[in-house]
C-alpha cells in the first residue's frame, strides 16, 4: 500500500517520525494511540484523487487534515490510516470584487487570505480565534465560528461553492458561483461542518463582504456577578441591538487573566463583558448598548482611544494562555439559546462545585456559545472531569442547546451524538455517510462512533 | 388505501373535484395529466405522520404542498398520488425577541408572519415576490429568493431548525435553536431547497433580524441600453456598495409596463434600474451608488418623497401582470455571476431574435438572478420556446451560472439537472434521496426524473 503511494506521489509521502507524531494530535491535547501509516502532502487536486484511488483499492482509511488546529480530535491519524494533508494546497486562485468572491485552495490560512483581501477592501468573515494559524478548508470542514457570528454569520454563510473529491477519487463541484442557486440538493451546505467524513474539500469559492471601515467603538462593562452579566447580554439582543463582538468573562477567568496580563479587570467587577460595534451607525449602536447594560446593573466605560480598545481585546485573547498557567485546560464548547445563558452559568458553577473541578467559562454572549474550560493537573483527563462534562452537556441539551457550537464532534464528543440527534436521525446520518462513502474509508471513527 | 386515509383522518381527506383540480397545478401554468387520489389537509404533526404511515404501508406517493404558488411544478399531484397539504398548519407557535427567533408551523404565510413580527420590531428576511400568498414551509422547501438577497441572504440563511417527518412517519429534529451548532451533519441546511423529496417540513424555527428602521432612499436610473445598465449594476457591486434592492428592467419590459401602468418610464430611457438602500448609512450609500451609476452612463433621480418611491416599486411589481397581457408568460429563472449579467442579456436578445420569440427579461441585478420570460399565444409551450430556453440554460451554465436561482427544479427543469450537476454528483444526489426515502414515495419525479 505504502509502496503504491510512494510510486504515485514520491516525496510527497512522508513517513518520518516527527511528521507522523504531529499527525497523531491536534490542539485539543488528544492524540491517537499509534502513528498513522503515512502523511501525504497533496499539492493539487490530482494528488488528492491519486491518494483516494489507492486507498479505495487497498481499503485504507483516509484522514484529511488542514493546519491541525482542531479542538475535537477530528483530523488526527492513527494506526493503519493515511493522513491526507491539504496544507500545501495554499494558493489563492482568484479574487473577484465584481462577484464579491474568492476562489482558494483549502490549505490557505484564514489570516493570510484576509490580509490579501483587506488590500482590496474585501473580507472573508469567519473569525475563529485560531484564524492566523487555521486553514480555510479546516474552517469549512468544521463550520468554524468565532467572535462575530451573531452579526456576520458562521462559516456556512460565507461559502458559495466547493470542489470535493469523494473516497473513490471522483471529483464533484457543489454549490454555485452565484449568490442564488437552487438546482438539486444543497450538497455544498451539507459538506460544511462535515469533518472529513463525506469527502475531501479541494477548492473553495468564498462569499466575501466589503471590509468594515470606520471607527469601532469599544465598551468594557463590569458586573457584580456572571448571571447578571449574562442576563444583560440577553437584554441587548432582545432590544434588537447588534454588537459585532460581545464577549463575556466570568470571575475565575477575570481573576486569572488579570494576574496573567497585569491588566486589573478583577478589581473593577466580578464579571466583564467586552463589546464592539462596527459599520454604519456604530457609535449610535454602542450608546444604545451602553444604556441597556447600565439598566441591567453594569458599570460601563468606553475605551478612550484605539490603544485602550486594543488592550481590552488583547486581554480577551489571552484567556486561553492564562488558563493553561493553572494546569491542563480542556476547552468545551456548548451553545444555548441566548436567553438561557445565565441559567447555563448558574449550572456550571453548581456542577464545578459538586465535582470539585475548576470550570472557568467565557462566552460569545451574542450567540450563546460558552467555552467552559476544565482545568486539571497532568495530561490525562480525570474521570470526575468527564462526569462533570457529561452533566454539563446534558444540561445544555435540556435548555435547547447543543454539544458543540463551533469546535465539532471529532472523537471527543461522539459518544454524546445520539443524545442530541436522537436514534432515528443518527441512523439517517449514517445512511447519508454511506451514500458518500460506501466503504467507510473517510475519517472513520470521527463524528460517528465505530459501528458495534 | 383511500379507505384507510378516511378512517384515520376523516373530513381532512378531500376528494372533491375542485380541490383535486387545484392540486394538479401551481403558478407555473403547468399541471399534471390527471388528478391525484386525494388531498389531505393536515392540521398537526400527527396528521402528517398518519398520512406517511398509511402511504408507506400501501406504497402510495406523497406530494407535499404549501400554498401552491410554486413556479416549477414542484408541488403538483398526479394520478395515484396523495397530496399532503400543510396549508392549515398555519399557527405561529412562539416569537422570542431575546433569541431573535420564531417557531411556526409550515403553512403560515410569509406576509402574515411578517405583519405580526413587525409589531414587535422584528423581521424574517426572505422576500419572494409571492410573499403575501406563499407559505413559510414552501419558501423553505424551495430556498426562496427575492429582491433583498444580495444584502440579506437567501432563505437558507434565515432558518435555524426544522422538524421533519420522514416517509415512514418518523419525526426528526434537525438544526439548532442556537445561532451556532455543529453537532453532526447539517441536515437542516440539506432540507432547505429540497422540494419535498427528502421529508415533510412540519415545524420551522426561523432566524429573525431586527426590523429595518429609518428612511429608505429610492433611486431610479435610466440607461440607453440594457447591457450598459447591467454593467453599471456590476460596477456597484465591485465598488463594495450594498443596495438592499437593485432591480433591472429591459426595454421590452419597460415598454410594456409603462403602457400597463400609465407611468412613462420608457420615455426616459431604454433600460431602468430601481435601487433602494436601507439601514444605518442608507443615504450615504445611495449617494455613492448614484455616483457609480452616473459614471456608467445613467441618468439618475432620487424619488422626491415616499409616494414617488412607492410608485416606482409598484411599477416594478406590475412586471408580471403587464407581461401576461401579451400572452402566456413562462417565467424562467437563471442566475449568473454578477459580472456576466451584461453578457447574459446580450445572449438572450440574440436567442430571442433567432428563434422568433419574445423574451422580456428583468433581473435581481444585485445577485445576478434573471427572469427571462417567454411570451407566447395559447396555453401549450411551443417547441421553439423550449429550444430557446434550452440554449439560454446552457449559456447560463457556460458562464458559471445556474438553471434556477430561486424557483427550483420541480418537473420543469429536471431534464437539465445532470447538465449542471454532472453525472457523478447526480448519482450521489439520488443515493442521498434514497437514504431518506428508500421506497421513493416522496414527490417522485420532482427534481429527479423517474429512473429509466
Amino acid at each position: 500500500m505504502l509502496g503504491r503511494l510512494v510510486e504515485a506521489l514520491g516525496a510527497k509521502v512522508r513517513t518520518d517520525d516527527a511528521t507522523l507524531a504531529r499527525a497523531r494530535a491536534d490542539e485539543s491535547g488528544h492524540a491517537t494511540a499509534a502513528p498513522p501509516l503515512a502523511l501525504v502532502e497533496a499539492e493539487d487536486i490530482e494528488d488528492v484523487q491519486a491518494v483516494c484511488r489507492i486507498c479505495t483499492a487497498t481499503g485504507t482509511p483516509i484522514v484529511t487534515r488542514g493546519a491541525g488546529t482542531g479542538l475535537a480530535g477530528g483530523a488526527i491519524g492513527g494506526a493503519g490510516e493515511v493522513v491526507l494533508s491539504t496544507a500545501r494546497m495554499d494558493r489563492i486562485l482568484e479574487i473577484s470584487p465584481a462577484n464579491r468572491l474568492a476562489v482558494v485552495q483549502p490549505g490557505v490560512l484564514n489570516g493570510a487570505l484576509n490580509t490579501v483581501l483587506a488590500e482590496r477592501g474585501l473580507w472573508w468573515p469567519p473569525d475563529p480565534a485560531s484564524k492566523d494559524i487555521s486553514s480555510v478548508g479546516g474552517n469549512i470542514a468544521t463550520n468554524a465560528g468565532g467572535l462575530l457570528c451573531a452579526k456576520y454569520g458562521v462559516t456556512r454563510e460565507s461559502v458559495l461553492a466547493l470542489k470535493v473529491v469523494l473516497a473513490d477519487g471522483t471529483l464533484i463541484s457543489v454549490g454555485h458561483r452565484t449568490v442564488k442557486g437552487v438546482t438539486g440538493l444543497d450538497l455544498c451546505a451539507l459538506m460544511i461542518g462535515s469533518e472529513g467524513v463525506l469527502g475531501i474539500i479541494v477548492e473553495c469559492t468564498l462569499r466575501l463582504r466589503p471590509a468594515i471601515t470606520g471607527p469601532v467603538p469599544t465598551l468594557g462593562a463590569y458586573f457584580d456577578d456572571v448571571a447578571a452579566a449574562a442576563a444583560a447580554c440577553s437584554a441587548v439582543t432582545a432590544a434588537h441591538l447588534e454588537p459585532a463582538v460581545m464577549e463575556l468573562l466570568d470571575e475565575p477567568i477575570l481573576a486569572q487573566v488579570s494576574a496573567y496580563t497585569g491588566v486589573d479587570l478583577i478589581g473593577r467587577g466580578r464579571s466583564f463583558v467586552l463589546i464592539q460595534t462596527d459599520g454604519p451607525g456604530a457609535q449610535q449602536t454602542a450608546e444604545a448598548i451602553r444604556a441597556v447594560l447600565e439598566e441591567n446593573g453594569a458599570t460601563v466605560e468606553f475605551a478612550r482611544d484605539a490603544d485602550e480598545a486594543a488592550l481590552l481585546v488583547q486581554v480577551r485573547r489571552q484567556v486561553h494562555p492564562a488558563l493553561t498557567q493553572l494546569g491542563t485546560a480542556l476547552i468545551e464548547d456548548v451553545a444555548v439559546p441566548r436567553d438561557r445563558l445565565a441559567d447555563m452559568y448558574v449550572k456550571i458553577a453548581e456542577i464545578a462545585e459538586r465535582h470539585g473541578v475548576m470550570v472557568p467559562t467565557n462566552a460569545h454572549a451574542g450567540d450563546g456559545n460558552l467555552h467552559p474550560t476544565f482545568v486539571f493537573a497532568g495530561t490525562e483527563v480525570p474521570p470526575r472531569v468527564w462526569d462533570a462534562a457529561d452533566e454539563l452537556f446534558r444540561y445544555a441539551l435540556e435548555l435547547g442547546g447543543t454539544l458543540t457550537g463551533e469546535h465539532g464532534v471529532g472523537v471527543l464528543k461522539r459518544r454524546w451524538l445520539g443524545d442530541e440527534l436522537g436514534t432515528d436521525q443518527l441512523a439517517l446520518q449514517r445512511r447519508i455517510k454511506a451514500a458518500f462513502d460506501p466503504d467507510g474509508l473517510l475519517n472513520p471513527g470521527k463524528v460517528f462512533a465505530p459501528a458495534e
